[in-house]
């Protein structure tokens, strides 16, 4: 069997994760989120976040994180912004669309969003009311390309987002990651301040499924959990998305296993580089995106799965290597061997 | 702590479930219900119901299940038909009509729908263009009031929904009740034959989450995956519907377990009925309703957790007991024993 | 041919409309309800209920304004509640749901609602959040039963909707009729004040299209020309709609219109009452429904259009009769004389 | 009063349309498009585009007809794909998407699309089911921008869909400008037989309101009525729309009309070519994009109104004239006059 490189939810969950569903099994709880597990879940990401007046809503997926919160912010006549390689524009089948709202895509060199980025975007859309309204900005972070917010930037953002009416949502379903990448400066804690309303992924960072949805502006919290309930996300045993985000805020559970998974992305990046390998962004998170002859990637194929992401030219493509909380040191290793020897 | 009668939902899952989780946790697999427990569960799905051209998608939960379903079959000007007491129109926050539909509503006695019911609507739906045209009838199997469609209803329902271009949805929450009845002669192959489309639930019987939907009829199968991915109900990590699916599916587990369900419901019924107690509707699956006197549910709520359903006069009400798959025997004795004591 | 007395909309328009069109055919205007006619008319209307702060739109037509104002209102969660016999739920192809929004029907006896038919409907939405939330409360004046609303029960169910933080809206499709009937004691200017919303018909009383939504609560005035823009409802030719009302406001021949035809129905209604027939429901406007013998309803239809409402049993039928702002004495004269030939 | 070069609807109608109003006004007709003058008006344009079996639908204006059309072809996974300047992407607040529909934008030189602008849309979206499914192609003729196709460009992309699965969809609301531009060479009659679906512009070309939407391909036609009711498009008295189209449709009237607009259009380009004039596009329609200094436009506009389109630099911008079925030889020489005179 081939080591898999192609994405961070090839396997299961962290062990300490089967450990409390095994413990909890047959305790008797409320449905739909109010048993004690996710009241204890919900408790800790509030401790961390330093701000007991959030909300705190657990789901199960990233699409489903986005439709639901993008939907319920947003008049039928208002639209989100997004960068091109947006998570919503290109991966999720309309799903934002499908609820009635149009998405504005805005391309960026690194898949972040300045406010200079913006500024155009509502320069053309102020022929009322012919234009959609728009009302939201969505970033990731980090970033479908790999590439992460630093405290300055969100900062500026969060600022233009404010002066101009506009609402912030951090898509963080790799959240994780980006916080912990060697050149983030970002702290959740900040994060919950600058936005007014993101999630903490755990699908793509040691979780079997579910995202944390935490709403900090005092206007997007009512009755959020009606819009849970209609697109079909409140899941009747609400326990089982509670007891994995209690287990993943235990202590820096959730941090830990993300750095892991940067620090070995981080190994392979740097053996290539080294070798003077060029990058299709440069990456400090679990994602890499090297460009390597057409010739390695079929030997390297031969031992190890990952996406072939973007012809380059004739001769190159551009590959993406994605680690996770339970990539091995023995599989970077010999990904890095097998390079070595065949470059 | 009390024991609770509330719901079928209050325990995590069957331990086969849990420990085949912990033995494929670290596999790695492809996401997106491409794995191989999904391929697996799918596979023993359709040997169950003898019919290997039916589709079979995992989702996560009824009401997911019930509006990706409707809103995959119906054009924009069709509307869906159910009893009046259906999940559909009472428990789902609108979630259908959020997708744009109708939800017309039948009175029945029962909870079930005959023939003789969906007649008048038809036949008060001939304004062309000025009404929406009924095209799909969803039922529950068991239903919300706890009873259970024969053969030869399901039968005459079906021919009848052939006759007059409606297609036949089946909401199966509650299946394994349904079908493993004392009174029912219904078999999974005879609903798979009978409805064009229906669902077998896991939640209800046994699994952290999951419904598996059954495709039978030819049209509405092409392109399904995309109704999942858009309404956000594509989990990354697919093997973890796929898991439980195979576990339920292997042997007879799945029926098993709504057996003793069904089998603990039933003590409690016979040992009431025996004393002359009265019941909102006569049931013979996993739910109860007997109608007993204020004082007796105040002492029997010192004891036990569950609904009180429904006022019947100024001295009594129904209450709704529900069992699970992990209603023990002594929980059941013990209740029984606070009746027989205090009547 | 026959007269038809099927509805208040076989004709044109009143002969003022179109020579105002005429006069103002070739000046240049403004698109987009922007010229100075729809301007005009908007001020007209402002003076007739007093309050310049209320808004003021003009679109085509019924179905339009009703699914405009209600997707307006709502947020995705919450519903509408409408009587049973409501346009909305009846006759308008599910327009109100394909917008996203649930409409709860009340069954009353005279097609309008009180206080007391909706108190059940909220005591029974109180499962948070796995049902709807009412939000508006949509009513008819004069209704599709052709019944009206007392100054008395327009004030409490106002009062009651404000307690209950329920918005109410009344859809004036036959606002002239209802209040100009012999029995109303409401003025236009009272609906404004008791109403957050309502609309002027024009289209059943005189206009080619057009129907005058008037927004009196300030919460739901900002951004409304989106939604008009958005569901396709703003005509680039606005004029035509401006022109219109323009006329229709002029004086009181918008009330006259509307009087005249209620006369005109009630001659018809006496003739019949004094002979004995009775009727499907005590109108005093523009519509009614008498009783009548199947004999006779054949012998009328020789003569005149109308439409068959109701079978009452195997004898007699319901018919509808309509009368319109163009209903002249010589037709009313006619089928008063035909009927007391063949009585 | 300034004439008025800023758009073709800002002028009433034709004065034969006038005169049909009037001569019909008191005539009883059936509501909802069963008039004789919508059935005689539907008639006209079937023999006008020799295809007896097309379906003809009359509604008010061209968002409306673009959000019926779109909403009744796609199933809600599907998406339609636009060129940049499309006008359902900037001008029509989102309303395609606001039936739950993405709008996938193609950028192009001259606002026509060809089949190798769509080639990679379609190689782009092959992630299933991941990705929206490019199902629609929008086109309009005459573009957003003035420009025309040629019968050559629409065959290679009628042959182009048909092969690829996708329907085409041409929006006409300057369908009669496209086809009477001295460049055209395409006729009504190959238009109906190249496209799937279309629709004959009134409101833009002499008429107060409406557009005739135009289904040629049997798939699309079933039920459209519903499509029509449900947006609140369906006229109660649909004789206004019939009335219109039978005159627009007498002899050549329709097509004598937007002949007159471009002559008149071309009368300025060339005067203004002659001297040396750039334009942003072009363009053979009743559109026109001259790129003229800051201090001309100025001049220029205390005698006409037109909108600034775009800026070129700090000296010049592109102007848009727009000229209409009425817009006299009187306004176009005084135009060139003073242009001549300032230049």
């Amino acid at each position: 069997m081939k080591f898999s490189f192609k994405n961070d939810y090839s396997e299961g969950c962290h062990p300490n994760i089967l450990e409390a569903l095994i413990q909890s099994n047959l305790n008797q709880q409320a449905g739909y989120g109010e048993d004690e597990y996710s009241l204890q879940a919900k408790k800790l990401i509030k401790e961390k976040i330093k701000n007991e007046n959030s909300d705190v809503y657990l789901v199960s997926g990233g699409t489903q994180a986005n439709l639901i919160v993008i939907s319920s912010i947003l008049r039928p006549y208002q639209c989100v912004i997004s960068a091109a390689p947006g998570h919503i524009l290109n991966n999720e089948t309309g799903a934002i669309e499908a609820t009635g709202h149009k998405v504005l895509s805005i391309e960026t060199q690194d898949g972040k969003l300045r406010p200079s980025d913006i500024v155009p975007v509502l320069e053309s859309h102020t022929n009322v009311p012919h234009q959609v309204m728009p009302k939201l900005v969505y970033i990731s972070n980090s970033t479908e390309l790999g590439t992460v917010y630093l405290a300055q930037e969100l900062e500026e953002l969060s600022i233009f987002c404010r002066q101009n009416g506009l609402y912030l949502f951090m898509d963080g379903a790799r959240l994780g990651h980006g916080l912990t990448s060697e050149i983030s400066d970002l702290t959740l804690e900040r994060v919950a301040e600058l936005t007014d309303i993101f999630y903490l992924g755990g699908t793509k960072n040691g979780a079997l499924i579910g995202e944390a949805i935490v709403i900090n502006h005092k206007d997007l919290q009512p009755d959020f959990a009606f819009n849970i309930k209609q697109k079909g996300a409140l899941l009747a045993k609400g326990r089982l998305l509670g007891i994995q985000f209690m287990e993943l805020m235990k202590d820096d559970l959730y941090f830990d296993l993300a750095k892991h998974a940067n620090i070995q992305a981080m190994k392979i990046k740097n053996a290539m580089k080294e070798r003077g390998i060029q990058f299709l962004s440069d990456t400090y998170t679990n994602q890499i995106f090297p460009i390597i002859s057409n010739e390695l990637i079929e030997i390297l194929s031969e031992h190890f799965e990952f996406y072939v992401w973007k012809k380059i030219d004739e001769q190159s493509s551009a590959i993406r290597l994605i680690t996770s909380w339970n990539t091995g040191d023995e599989a970077v290793e010999r990904f890095i061997e097998m390079f070595h020897a065949k470059i």
